[in-house]
C-alpha cells in the first residue's frame, strides 16, 4: 500500500480519536489499531503524538478553508446568493465532517502551538468574508458609507456566528431531536444576518434563489 | 488590610498577568510583586497557580454574566431596545475589562478544567438571549412560526457574533487605528442582526431609540 494511503488512514483514525476523546485521552495504540497498522509505523510516519495531532489540525484547517473558497468561487452573483453559497458550503462541510470540526475545536482549546493554527485559519476565512462583503457594498453603491472598519466588524460577526452555529448544529447530533440539515442551518444564519431579526419577527424570511427579495423589499 | 481587599488585589494582578502573558508564562513572583504582597501570602490565600487562575476565571465569568443580566433586566421594552441594551452592556463590559475578557479567552484555549467554566458561562448567556428572542417573537405574534429550534439557533448565532466582535474590537487597541467604542461595536452588531445586511447595504441602518423603525419599514 502506498505511503500516502497508509498516512491518510492514520490521519482518519487519529482525527476520530482526537475528536471523540481529546488530545490527552486519545491513545496511540488505539489509533494504530483503528488504522490497521502497527504503532511503530505510526511513529515512523508521524513522529510523535504532538506531530500527529498537528498533522490532523493542518489537514482539517486546509479542508475547511478549501470548502469555503470553493463555495464562494463563483463571481458576479448577487451578494445574497454568494453569501448563501458560502454559508451552505461551510455548513455542508461542518455537517459532513463533525470529527474534523471537533478536532479544530479541540486544537483551539488545547493551547499552543495548535491554537495558533486555528487562529490563522480564522484570519483567512475572515479575509474571504471581508472581501465578499466589501464587494457586496460596492455593488450596492454604498462602499463609501460602509467604512472599511465596519465591513471588517461585520465579517468578524458573521464568522463568529457561523462558528457558533456549526458547533450548535453538531452538538445536537445524538440528542433525541434530529440535527438541523446544513441548508437549514445556513438559512437560519441568512435570516439572522441578511433579512435581519426585525424582518424575521414579522415573518419576512430570506428565501434562496428568488429575485426580487421575497420579503417584499 | 482585610483579607478580601488583599485577595482582590491579588486577583487584579493575576488577571493582568494571565491576560498579557498567558497561563504558562505568567509568574507567581511577578503577580505577588504587582499585588504588593509576598509570594507565600499568594499561596496561602489562593493555594496554587492553577487555583489562582481558576479564581480569576470564575471572577471574570461572574462579572460578565452580571453585566449581561444587568443590561437586559428591564422588561416591557420593544425587542430591539432590549437587544440594544444587552449588547451595549456586553460591549461596555468587554471594552472596560479587556484583561478580564482575555483571561476568559485564555481559559477557553487552556484545556480543562478551565475551558469548562467558559463553556458553562456561554450556556448561561445563550439562555438569556434565547429567552429574550423568544419573548420578542411572542410580542411580534410569530412565536408559532419561529420554531423553538430556530430561536435557539439564532441565539447561538448572536452570542458567537458578539464574542467574535468583542475580540476584534479589543484586538484593535494598540493598533494605529482608534479602537471602536462599545456603542459603535453594539451598533455594528445591531445593524448586522436586526436591520440585516440587506438593509445595511441600502443604507437603511438601525438607529437606537427611534420609533417607528428608522429604516422605513
Amino acid at each position: 500500500m502506498p505511503r500516502e494511503v497508509r498516512e491518510r488512514q492514520m490521519l482518519d483514525a487519529a482525527v476520530a480519536a482526537f475528536a471523540r476523546q481529546g488530545y490527552q485521552a486519545a491513545s496511540m495504540d488505539d489509533i494504530a489499531e483503528a488504522a490497521g497498522v502497527s504503532k511503530p509505523l505510526v511513529y515512523l510516519y508521524l513522529k510523535s503524538k504532538e506531530d500527529l495531532f498537528m498533522a490532523c489540525v493542518r489537514r482539517e484547517v486546509g479542508a475547511l478553508v478549501a470548502a469555503v473558497r470553493q463555495g464562494t468561487r463563483e463571481r458576479g452573483l448577487p451578494a445574497d446568493q454568494q453569501l448563501w453559497n458560502g454559508l451552505t458550503a461551510f455548513f455542508t462541510h461542518t455537517a459532513a465532517r463533525p470529527d474534523g470540526v471537533a478536532v479544530l475545536y479541540r486544537a483551539r482549546t488545547q493551547g499552543e502551538p495548535f491554537a495558533r493554527e486555528v487562529a490563522a485559519m480564522r484570519v483567512e476565512v475572515v479575509t474571504i468574508v471581508t472581501t465578499l462583503l466589501g464587494q457586496a457594498a460596492q455593488d450596492a453603491g454604498c462602499d463609501g458609507e460602509l467604512a472599511e472598519r465596519e465591513v471588517s466588524g461585520l465579517a468578524h460577526a458573521l464568522v463568529g456566528a457561523a462558528e457558533s452555529l456549526a458547533e450548535w448544529a453538531n452538538s445536537r447530533t445524538g440528542e433525541h431531536i434530529e440535527a438541523p440539515s446544513a441548508k437549514e442551518t445556513a438559512a437560519t444564519l441568512m435570516n439572522f444576518c441578511w433579512a435581519g431579526l426585525e424582518n424575521l419577527m414579522k415573518g419576512a424570511r430570506w428565501v434562496p434563489g428568488v429575485a426580487p427579495a421575497p420579503h417584499g423589499r
